[in-house]
């Protein structure tokens, strides 16, 4: 978890540069759900943090695990800033972050959305600042995504595409998460694009290479 | 440690580059002691033979704790193969192995050597392939080095450089493991230099950013 969230921060520095963004001191914000994927979320806002960005967390449902609870404190120890609330127009998230990031469900996600999510995937569709998903865009059924649901502009796949990256449309997806042996990925012939020297993601430019997991 | 560990392989690329190996299809050796710095060195190694380098592990002392035996059985998982017992000659090391990841003792390391390490460092101090030690040298005083000790070639400075790390003499110098919120470098004056990008090392090139903390 800790090296996922540290590549799909350094995805997201390469695609959104923190010298490019123009609100508010590099304010984002960072969107976390109740399991694995908000997990991943938590680290990546730390990371943020590191480089240079001005992360805000939101993290409406905490499982209490000591896992998650000591990556919200490591989040609170950098003093990252949590919402206490959504807000509830999407135009006050567009003014005041230069993106946001998406780590409410991953690959664990089975629908429905629970009803507190609900308003939150629904806003988040009307916000105009690029968002940025984990592994799944929020919402989406790992195979066959969702048509009329979030529509991310960066997605980060970790570990492999899933199925439903086929359907991604925005500009820029990237696998992160280094960390799959060649023995596994030939087992299971996942056809990973092979990282370029020390870097923890690499981006996938062809569809070809994408959604083969 | 995960990050920890991740740094140093980058490091280690970084000084010898995969593809300057010249012994027995890129093997290096990594020793591992019985504490987190073995720890960083199981890490290491993993990350390593995912840069495409043939890691072999020596770790003959292994902390009963669930961390450590996931660690292991991690580089298990990737084929990484274990030595049962240490090479008595120096010269079947540098012959076999470009370099040598020293990853035995570290911060909390108190002298002297434990019996059964002894031998081992004796041996590495006269490998001739390079040894790059994680954090501290191992077998040095955090604070008042060896002057008779292991003379690494590489450190790998974890966090913020140790006391120990002005008494370096080696070549090259990295700053690894990005995680020191800017709160804590500025309470305890770590003086820190900055991370390029998104980069996860730095490179230490001015005796003045070294051993500050």
């Amino acid at each position: 978890m800790e090296l996922a969230g540290y590549s799909c921060a350094v995805a997201i520095a390469k695609c959104y540069p923190v010298e490019a963004m123009t609100k508010d001191n590099h304010a984002v914000l960072v969107c976390c759900g109740p399991g694995n994927n908000g997990g991943n979320g938590l680290v990546c806002a730390r990371h943020l943090k590191m480089f240079g960005y001005k992360p805000t967390i939101f993290y409406p449902k905490r499982p209490s695990k000591p896992l998650f609870d000591a990556l919200y404190q490591q989040c609170e120890g950098m003093d990252i800033p949590v919402l206490s609330f959504f807000p509830s127009e999407a135009h006050l998230i567009t003014d005041s972050y230069n993106f946001v990031v998406d780590a409410l469900f991953g690959i664990n996600f089975k629908g429905p959305v629970r009803p507190e999510f609900e308003p939150v995937i629904e806003t988040l569709k009307k916000v105009e600042s690029p968002i940025c998903s984990i592994d799944v865009p929020s919402g989406w059924d790992i195979e066959k995504g969702d048509a009329n649901g979030l529509q991310p502009e960066l997605l980060i796949s970790l570990t492999a595409p899933k199925l439903c990256a086929h359907l991604f449309k925005g500009k820029h997806h990237y696998l992160g998460g280094r960390f799959v042996p060649r023995t596994l990925e030939q087992k299971y012939e996942l056809n990973l694009p092979p990282y370029p020297g020390t870097d923890c993601v690499v981006e996938l430019k062809d569809t070809q290479e994408d959604g083969k997991a």
